[in-house]
């Protein structure tokens, strides 16, 4: 069904906080967004960040990736649609998600345009993500890796 | 007057999917987001492009030359202001709308920035466009083409 | 505390308009979404910007540059995270602005990426901006400017 008023709102506010807690480096901040078996399933990966242990190094690497590079790293959320309910309560959801850096003295850049993919599930004090899939604009096939890169010749 | 809440939340969350829908390759999904008698004015075209049949072959068109050339393209929108309901029940929107593509392996391109003014309109199920004017930044003049270009030498 | 969803709601559609007032040439409208002692810090100036005839000031220095440089420039606002409501009312905010400039017949620019960290307190009739802090991406001490520009050698 369509999700209420009140909760696409609450999910829609969860978009915008979740950038700004990976970007400000709030790594146990961002993990806890998702449930504790949450996963975060990426073309840019090789196997599913799931549980809130991994959820947190991600986002430490994420953090350090930018600081090695000298660059600060904005994820930039915009288009949020949250279009359906499930029975169960949980809540499905997308959005457009742009990758923007900058160096010191420099222009921002534009380096990627994903899609996300979720799906919220409700908890005592507001929504978190069980599930996010992403899907990277630059790869022509973002659901999966081609096979030779994740089984073995002898697999 | 202001438009109440929900109806500003209900027209905000409209556009985020109908970005959702061109950009998915659904153009009869795209075009009925618009009254059957909706029209969609820009620069980039000579007229008017108005009613169902014409939408969604102007939706068609989009994703067929995105295809022809490689690029993914998205159809980003902020700045949702839904500024006014008049008398009649419809409702003055306007929006910023970039146009990202993406060529796979590659960085995202922002190619251009829009402002979209728009009229909704009440339906049993929620709100249709009746009428979107773009505007490009890219265009000095973006109200019409120069004469010279929609004229013949003899008209 | 948690702000209220109306109330989160009413500043979400208060960046939206405020963007497309100074991006319109309405430099007093823009200044006017400002108390009338408001000020807005940046490390792009040498003093923050207070009050409202500075502000309106500012505006109209801001869209004079972009037409000596023959620019369209936007402020495109995302990620407005309405975090706390004070025990006075106020309310505190932070938000992604985008600087977009485009020149006739060009590709949009992405030129900056900062973040608005600011304080909205209610009035009769919406909410105004007490204060804002501008932190831009590209520098990487943002609070200040070197000690040499602020200070004389005999100071």
């Amino acid at each position: 069904m369509e999700p209420s008023g009140p909760v696409a709102w609450a999910i829609h506010r969860a978009y915008a906080r979740q950038s700004h807690l990976i970007d400000g480096g709030d790594a146990e901040g961002w993990a806890a967004t998702f449930t504790p078996d949450g996963e975060f399933v990426s073309p840019s990966y090789d196997a599913p960040v799931a549980g809130t242990a991994a959820l947190v190094r991600f986002a430490t690497s994420f953090a350090d990736a930018g600081a090695a590079q000298g660059l600060v790293a904005r994820h930039v959320v915009t288009n949020v649609d949250v279009h359906r309910q499930r029975d169960d309560g949980s809540v499905e959801a997308r959005a457009y998600l742009q990758i923007v850096t900058t160096g010191s003295g420099e222009d921002s850049r534009l380096v990627r345009l994903t899609t996300l993919a979720d799906l919220w599930v409700p908890v005592a004090d507001g929504w978190r993500l069980r599930r996010r899939r992403v899907r990277r604009d630059d790869q022509v096939l973002p659901a999966a890796r081609p096979a030779a890169d994740t089984t073995g010749s002898d697999a």
